[in-house]
């Protein structure tokens, strides 16, 4: 798709925090813009009469091939030096733009933060027309990011360890099936740190929300632990009132 | 202060949700714009070289006379016809203005919404250039409002729910000086049920926040009940922490 400037709102911008589960470890999404050395978070823009939602769930289905991703509007971002514009004038993917394209790109935007949880084995992923990189860097071990994408990242994750307080967080962070170990291995990397086995086990069993399986299949000498899978109706109807108080 | 559109961002507007708590009620700051039947939020727009966290503040000072108020910014409510052109066209209020003020009044807004939280008895409320009333209503009977700010309560009132599950509230909507029962009023109100009283008082005083006082002096026969007072400090440790698993 051509990008158009007035097809679009000017002044708001859309930011999405993409987090997956891979290999026992919490990735972010992160796509680089040709020409510039920063990685920057996948995002886009709101159509004329579009709702600031539903563009961010187009902008990610274009970027990941997923629909119905699990979104959130976490936050907004508009502090008016959030973009340095001294630093991207002279970038050299600037450079290039015709002189309206350019006059967009400065423009102040308050962007829009959404926190999106998708399953990293499904999604097809693939760079916007302004990048020519995309790819998953663990939570722990980002690159340089553009502009205040790193604080909106930090954000992002405060609230995904709030969000763990409340509500029951994995559905869409891990395959359909998985171990006890998986699942705590995911809650400790978002809220980084350890936690107690016998006790985190107790806890989400409470919530009675996971169907026990059969065991894990393994080579060797190892106990085979049980593999188990969300009841996806409880795990709504528990999404809908929180865990709470 | 006279309005000049050409001071602000377009497009972006500001809705505050001020909830206070009086009378064991907890209440909502509503204002009554020149003409118009219904009541709105209190609201603004974003200077062009301000923070929407900045406008936020101004927008309430200026209705309040508080300076540094609790503010969380919660959501962005985008809905492309979440004003609807039709109904407010023909307002007496817009009748009356100038065509370029009509014209700004009349263009697409995204609002960032705010929830405050304050002390109705520190509150000095005054209305905006554009309105000529302003009060304090209780979220359970609330009037007619403007465009979708019934919508922008109830997400506000869902959004404090979620809070009492892990931050402790309070400090700004109360006395100084309040019983145990005052404040399990005000969680009551904001969660709309009630509450276990022994409960209540035990998983309160739990968390170690609360200094216990003198007893209330009341005249009669009965039972005088403590006073208590947040320690800010544990409160603002607690606050940064949250309650969490």
């Amino acid at each position: 798709m051509e990008f158009n400037s007035d097809d679009f709102l000017p002044g708001v911008s859309i930011d999405c925090v993409v987090f997956g589960f891979e290999n026992g470890t919490l990735k972010v999404l992160l796509t680089k813009w040709k020409g510039l050395n920063e990685w920057s978070l996948p995002g886009g823009h709101v159509l004329k009469e579009e709702d600031p939602d539903d563009a961010s769930r187009r902008i990610l289905e274009d970027r990941t091939g997923l629909k119905n991703i699990f979104l959130d509007q976490f936050k907004v971002f508009g502090a008016p030096d959030r973009i340095p514009k001294e630093a991207i004038k002279n970038g050299p993917t600037l450079e290039s733009l015709p002189d309206d394209a350019r006059a967009w790109i400065l423009q102040r935007f308050i962007t829009i933060g959404y926190l999106a949880l998708i399953d990293i084995r499904k999604a097809d992923i693939k760079p916007d027309h302004v990048a020519d990189k995309i790819g998953w860097w663990p939570v722990t071990q980002m690159p340089d990011l553009i502009f205040d994408h790193a604080e909106i990242v930090n954000v992002a994750v405060k609230e995904l360890k709030i969000q763990l307080n409340y509500l029951p967080l994995g559905l869409n962070l891990l395959p359909e099936k998985f171990t006890m170990n998986e699942l705590q291995q995911l809650y400790e990397n978002i809220l980084g740190k350890q936690l107690d086995r016998g006790n985190f086990q107790k806890k989400i069993l409470k919530l009675d929300i996971l169907e026990r399986l059969e065991k894990l299949k393994l080579g060797g000498a190892h106990k085979a632990p049980y593999l188990y899978r969300f009841d996806k109706q409880k795990y709504r109807d528990l999404l809908s009132q929180g865990i709470g108080l």
